[in-house]
């Protein structure tokens, strides 16, 4: 027993991080060859995006996949970003765990360190081939490029080769790695990551060359580089009790106080002595006496102070319009019913990291019904391809109760069946990753019940749209048939009594009773002709505020006759709907001008002063368009005020109808 | 431009491993507070198991968790191993890619020297308190105990103080971790998990004292260790070309035949010549020297030539019994109506490494008719608890088509709907997890493949099941019919013509023309009654053989009247059925005593030499048990040797039904 427990230790070695991922490939993403290949583009692709966003540059990437041979490939990106000094060329893309994003908590494709450099080694693992790196920065003349192997027994580049050379771009770099792979066509394919890519990235310009067919150029939609996302200190919410312990012992603060407020961020100096003293901890102790008992006790008193949500100028979330936009890329020529309006929630906090969580769902038209919902998970502006079912998103969307909002879902759980695709992004400074092949979000509990309450918050305007669809579709029957049979009987009792035949539009709108807004979209190339017609099919004049989100700028003011009575935000217009007589129309009309259709191709018509039963075909305006001022002047049916009415949809959990602008 | 390259030059740094995985904790199994808990048991009982069954020993191991404080635990895990020499401890404990079971080619739980060091860095993380452990191996009097951390920032261990002192066990480990979790009952539990490892591990005793109720002992079922799991070469099958030329490289053969027939498992020297002959390379060309192309060509002709299976003796399967008391667990005290006899594939090869692949599937009774199946998945003798979505074995059973099976299943995709469990294990000299964590196999084509083929073997002995149902019940209603309305009409008919009432038995099997098989299990304690009835409801005398599952030396020999005509393989025990005369009867009963009725619940009853059609009750005998010596003497309606004919299920994919033993 005791030889077996030494010849057991003779067999303890270290594994060299190089050597692990080696044989674990599949970590890193390369299970399978048609996986294998994606990855391979995907690093640094996201690399190079990065790149040019720290330098403040509109990225101009190259992605050009070649068949060398049977199962053999050669990948070669090259972007315009700042280069990347020769010292560092080797370690950036032949050394795992090593990189510029690791130690910085802001929001960023690449945060591991791993993933170029695991491509390189993947690509030498099978072809035997070494990768080609040029970079030039713009202050040199020529490019340096190199030859690299990964050395996994020591995890350190080894350089095969390297020169100066000629380089007519002024800065950026070139990376060439040959890999075994399977090229495909299809839903997982090389060609949808970067159209995912280039959907959520509108600001960069990204060639494709791919095995055989025409190049494929995804132009720039944008001029502006997102604004640099700022680096920020852990918030305090989540920080782990070792982790306390471990920042208060190499903090350069001599006090409590001054260590609270200065590494982490929200705590002010007056939220940091609220801390110590819930703590029962000396304000001027020195953080590295703090004791385990002391970090528990400020751990606790965080919990009980009230600390701001996190910035978010640390994240940038890819807004509501790139939703819709990437939505529509991805039904292609189909037709769709309806775009709920995107969901944004508020900034949240996991582990010390801020995170966002968006949501888009859009139903019906040309969408399949048999099949389930087709799910688009992003993550930092990166399209997630694999590993669905390992992946936080998925899990959330399986743990709600679509039945509720219109979906067919066996049991209330699983991936609804339905005409619908959903589509969801995390933005954090620091993506929790369930591997280092980056496709799936842990289900870390706050992430999932964020995304969770974000879905909900979306599929509820579905299920708004769809209860106004049938509501709409239900009163039209209606409508056919009184307008009908009304008639016929006038007519026929008219004959027996032998009286002439009664008018029927006042008879006909007792019964109705509704206010009927039926809206509509003309387009002429970038010219869209807009026409809400508002029917008074009750027995009352008729008056109230409609709103409408169009962008005001577009409005070719020569086609507005009716002035709204207030513009906020741009875009937000409400108009004073006058004493429309019983069985009267109002009409408004104006055209946009300027604009593509897919920025304008649903009007979204809201009403307030009116009781939601009685109006077919807007929304009653939601709580959040404060209003309080604008007054009803005549003789409405509700007051202001009450515009937080809701019908029988509930907007709870601080959703919001109308999105902040990105 | 160039002073931001520069600026993010300085940027540019190494990541220590530690520090990697101390912040993306959730790729090591700590997401949440439940699975952190979780993880920290299951990571030190694997090493446990792993420690034991190298060393020969019977496992026998105390797990405890204690409630400390609100969200924090103290987890103990105790073995009888033979205990780790004290300069190892701090290395194996506190310290990440370190161990000795990553270089090696066999199956073991651990075999990334990441897992129990990762719970060390979790509990320093949240707790702020070390971890106890305390080791003694056989030959030393005392035991060698310290308290670890994991220094990070270096990844080395940090020993906060040591000793040595008395500890009564002759030699083991202990193991004692605080860290911040959440305990919970149910599915994803930790007594849960330690059920199922206690099921696929009958030869370890496990006793779990959670932190509140009663201590719970899972007995040892099984005083065998299981054979060593020999370590092995890599199989040539899919190495890949940079491998190679590495493996050639490092060599300490000096031609290439020498070379590739010690370096890889199933290439004898006759192979290796073949190989190089057929690459173009000269057998005594120096390894060091194998060119690029060379080493392609090598790795083709690789592919053309014939090389045998791999080894199974590297690899342990659970077997039939273990997968059938499996799912017998998981139904507690639901009666289930059929368990489909399990499959276990012939081993194949992905990356060198051989693995197998076993399912088995009970259905029906009690089990839930409204949800999908249960999935019960397990990895060299782990059960996977978390990450279900993300795993090859969920891929498989979403890729199967189960409506041809007797499934429901939307659109033929997806976890299918039903009351059925599946539980499907693999066994590999290395697991391809998805992530360090260690919950879900990865997506690799040739597994999920052999996954796939298992499971469909497996659901078409489901579907015979099924068919043979709803054929008995059809039958049954027909007979009912028949022998409820024939007297009548017969002895109306007599009536009319005034003669006295047929005899209708020969009648009666004319219309049915089926041999009825009806069998039954009474048991008493360990002793059952088998009883197996032939009802010969056809017009002619039959004589066939019946052949039953069964093990015979559990037999009392006393009961067995009717002796069988062959005992092959302890089990596979035959029958003559002679002459049986049309509307007799035969009957075969015996006893089985000494067995729990977990291990003989269910007669598996199979005939040959006669047709499909004309049975009820039994199959048709595959063709993989073996009776061309055995004829079948009289009136037989089928020649012996057409036993292949499996009626409208086919047996192909070299499923068998039969299994051999463990």
């Amino acid at each position: 027993m005791s030889s077996i427990a030494h010849e057991l230790a003779k067999k303890q070695k270290e594994i060299s991080v190089s050597e692990f991922f080696e044989k674990n490939k599949q970590i890193l993403g390369f299970d399978s060859l048609t996986r294998a290949l994606i990855t391979s583009v995907k690093e640094p692709v996201d690399n190079s995006l990065d790149a040019c966003e720290e330098a403040g540059v509109l990225p101009d990437l190259l992605v050009r996949v070649e068949k060398i041979d049977n199962n053999e490939y050669r990948v070669t990106v090259e972007d315009n970003g700042p280069g990347i000094v020769k010292k560092q060329v080797p370690n950036v893309f032949a050394r795992l765990l090593y990189g510029s994003r690791f130690h910085t908590r802001s929001q960023k494709r690449g945060q591991q360190g791993i993933g170029v450099s695991a491509v390189v080694m993947y690509g030498q693992l099978t072809t035997g081939k070494a990768t080609k790196v040029k970079s030039k920065i713009s202050d040199e003349d020529v490019a340096y490029e190199c030859e690299l192997i990964l050395d996994t027994k020591k995890n350190r580049p080894d350089i095969i080769k390297d020169d100066f050379v000629i380089w007519d771009r002024e800065h950026g770099t070139s990376f060439q790695v040959y890999v075994k792979g399977k090229y495909i066509g299809g839903k997982q394919s090389i060609f949808e990551y970067l159209k995912g890519v280039a959907i959520v990235n509108p600001h960069a310009k990204i060639t494709f060359v791919p095995p055989e067919g025409n190049t494929i150029v995804f132009e720039r939609a944008s001029e502006n580089v997102p604004p640099p996302t700022k680096e920020v200190k852990p918030h305090p919410e989540g920080v782990e009790l070792g982790e306390l312990l471990s920042m208060a012992k190499y903090t350069e603060s001599l006090k409590m106080t001054s260590f609270l407020n200065s590494e982490f961020s929200r705590i002010s100096y007056r939220v940091a002595r609220e801390i110590c003293e819930l703590a029962g901890v000396q304000p001027d102790l020195r953080p590295d006496r703090l004791a385990l008992e002391q970090a528990g006790a400020i751990l606790e008193a965080i919990k009980k102070v009230k600390i701001m949500a996190p910035e978010t100028d640390c994240l940038s979330p890819i807004g509501e319009t790139l939703i819709r936009k990437g939505l529509k890329n991805v039904l292609g020529p189909l037709k769709a019913e309806f775009y709920a309006p995107p969901i944004t929630r508020e900034p949240k906090v996991y582990a010390g990291n801020p995170f966002i969580v968006e949501v888009g769902i859009v139903y019906g038209g040309q969408l399949n019904r048999e099949e389930t919902v087709q799910i688009l998970r992003f993550a930092n502006r990166v399209p997630l391809m694999y590993q669905q079912g390992a992946c936080a998103i998925t899990q959330a969307i399986e743990a709600v109760d679509w039945r509720r909002y219109g979906l067919e879902q066996r049991g209330g759980q699983g991936i609804p069946f339905g005409p619908a695709i959903v589509l969801v992004h995390v933005a954090s400074t620091k993506i929790p990753f369930t591997s280092e092949s980056k496709e799936a979000i842990a289900n870390i509990p706050v992430i999932k019940e964020e995304i969770e309450l974000a879905l909900k918050a979306c599929a509820r305007r579905l299920k708004t749209h769809l209860n106004k669809a049938e509501k709409r579709s239900k009163t039209k029957v209606k409508f056919e048939i009184v307008q009908d049979i009304i008639p016929m009987i006038a007519e026929k009792s008219a004959k027996i009594v032998g009286k002439p035949v009664p008018k029927l539009a006042v008879t006909i709108t007792k019964i109705m009773n509704v206010v009927w807004i039926e809206d509509s979209i003309k387009s002429e190339k970038n010219r869209h002709h807009i026409s809400v017609k508002i029917y008074n099919y009750t027995p009352k004049t008729q008056s109230f505020h409609l709103h409408m989100l169009v962008p005001y700028d577009k409005i070719d003011q020569k086609t507005l006759k009716e002035k709204p009575l207030e513009i906020r935000e741009t875009n937000k217009l409400t108009w004073d709907v006058k004493r429309i007589a019983s069985t009267e129309i109002f009409e408004l009309t104006f055209d946009l001008h300027g604009i593509p259709l897919e920025q304008y191709d649903d009007n979204e018509i809201y009403v307030s002063g009116i009781d939601a039963a009685s109006i077919i075909g807007a929304e009653v305006l939601p709580g959040d368009w404060d209003l309080e001022h604008l007054k009803i002047t005549e003789e409405g049916e509700t007051e202001p005020g009450e515009d937080g009415e809701e019908g029988e949809v509930d907007y709870d959990e601080g959703a919001e109808v109308i999105n902040n602008e990105e």
